[in-house]
């Protein structure tokens, strides 16, 4: 069995779901279902209960990560419409960037007008970037923004043509915005959902085969694979109001070396989108003695259930999988093996508290 | 009676209502309306119905005009969801510009998606610039396909705070950016609403105190004032489903010398933004001998009839106003004089016409 040795990954994306929504996740399931995906670090976003607002919530939330995280974790703040932006600037310095709901969210976390905009986009200082869901038309506001205030904008979940071109013009001409994909907007469609139902309902939604199509063959400005790991229960998405969202965690690596494998992107390509861009867009510190070893001839079709993440499904049952995570070796400890975590609750460091140390 | 005398005003956007609509307005009553306001020149938006979205269709609004306006007329193309951006590009050689409405209508005009709103950005040619009606986040995203595409965007009708700080930043930053302010929010607020019932209500809607105060303080960037001259007849503002838009083509000096008398803004300030800024910024041809003499020393309360538009009525009746027009020299012959139009119906010039010969 050949194995291939690669940094640990960091997936800048995704949904633990602790505080308030355990029943899904927590920050122990959601960090050993990221290191059986060969994820070293995950950046956790802050619609939870309560959501991530306040430089209170961020150290509750870290008390928690520090008792329970087997892989590193760092921590969005969240831009919310009932908090003072100087306020949640102020947990700036604790957290890996700035989340603002541009698009498609309820309640406190969804922001769309220009006025609290503005006023989150010129009260942040960093160090992290500003972090957008902003869909379609909102991402051209998003550009705007970023410009005027001097601020690195972080695109999340790009998912459309018209957004990915978008972003080519940006970038061309000197803007100074990153973005990231999710597999399941380089592998799927809306004419999935008809297979899917629920399970295949996230946000932004499934788009077309055009859309698709063009994340691929942009994939040169795309700076980083993300998960969006977004796990709910498979009663909540078989309810008569399912959710949104979709695990990821555990299926991300093997997807993309199949698109190696394939010729639709390199080894090194791969790396720059799983490790090393997400690393210089959040600034995040290095792990020494870290990496992860992968069976990369392994080739099966993901299964059904056997999963780390508390959701226990994944949208890509039944798909072609290329390469299996082996091992992973966190600061020189191992801490995942052939299917099981060896890492004890808590022995993933939190970023935020490294920052601010 | 002291007479001041100024160039002939440029209002940058009026609805003049036909074809289509030529019961609230029409092409005739509308530039005698203008002339009473001092006004020798207006630029027509595209909502008539048909649409003025194809070459074809703006030659047929054309010799329209030409057989009736009293005033010089220019004519907007209007983006469309149902026409070949291409198509609607053909058409700017004789159009003032093209105005999008980004924001606030309705039926095919209505266009706020990325992807359609990237393909009129990327295919207009000029020569005028891109108007658009973009309120509160639209606008962000607008100045950033303005930018993108390299395109002049022309704000029609600025309303809010936010806007107007945006517009300031974008200039302050280079970016190739106008707009304009209308005199009625320039005066009026949500405050008036209880007095005028649907006789206030407009697009944008009057906004806060904040917002009108914010107005007067960023004048400097304010490019022109336009009247958005949008008129209804009595009955449709009395009717279960009243249409927003006001009439205001002959309130709006008396307004703006107010201001003058106040000291709020200075003469030259007006006549820039009323004559010289909408002049440049759709490169208007001058009009030789002509101008306007106004009772600058005139000081009365708006009527609540005896208006040239065939709406008949306005929503500043009973508010303070300085200055009367007594009479409009157009191309060396008096067209207008104390109250009476003495322009033959056709004896206006259609700029589109003058721009393609």
């Amino acid at each position: 069995m050949p194995l291939l040795r690669l940094p640990g990954l960091i997936d800048p994306h995704v949904h633990l779901r602790e505080p308030g929504l355990t029943h899904k996740e927590d920050l122990f399931t959601g960090t050993c279902a990221a290191l059986a995906g060969g994820f070293t670090t995950v950046l956790d976003m802050p619609n939870t209960i309560p959501p991530t607002s306040t430089a209170e919530r961020l150290a509750a939330k870290t008390r928690l990560a520090a008792a329970q995280a087997v892989c590193d974790v760092g921590f969005f703040v969240g831009a919310t419409n009932d908090t003072d932006p100087s306020l949640v600037a102020a947990a700036g310095a604790g957290a890996c960037g700035l989340k603002i709901y541009v698009s498609e969210t309820f309640g406190s976390l969804r922001i769309d007008d220009l006025a609290t905009l503005a006023a989150y986009f010129a009260a942040w200082q960093g160090p992290g970037p500003i972090a957008v869901h902003a869909e379609d038309v909102m991402l051209a506001a998003c550009l705007t923004l970023a410009e005027v205030y001097n601020q690195r904008l972080h695109v999340v979940h790009v998912s459309l043509k018209s957004e990915i071109e978008l972003i080519r013009q940006a970038k061309t001409r000197g803007q100074h915005v990153t973005c990231e994909a999710t597999p399941h907007h380089l592998y799927l469609t809306q004419a999935d959902l008809q297979r899917l139902g629920p399970y295949g309902d996230m946000r932004p939604a499934l788009a077309t085969e055009s859309d698709r199509q063009a994340l691929w063959d942009n994939l040169d400005i795309v700076d980083c694979i993300a998960t969006d790991h977004a796990p709910h229960t498979r009663p909540e998405k078989e309810s008569d109001n399912p959710p949104p969202g979709v695990p990821g965690l555990e299926t991300a690596l093997p997807l993309m070396l199949l698109a190696v494998h394939e010729g639709r992107l390199t080894m090194d390509d791969l790396i720059a989108k799983m490790h090393d861009n997400p690393r210089r867009i959040y600034n995040l510190p290095p792990q020494p003695d870290t990496f992860i070893e992968v069976d990369a001839e392994a080739r099966y079709d993901f299964p059904a259930s056997g999963w780390q993440t508390r959701a226990g499904w994944s949208p890509f049952a039944g798909m072609p999988a290329h390469g299996r995570v082996q091992r992973v070796v966190l600061r020189g400890r191992e801490v995942y093996d052939e299917g099981r975590v060896l890492a004890a609750p808590g022995s993933g460091q939190v970023i935020g508290e490294l920052a601010t140390v």
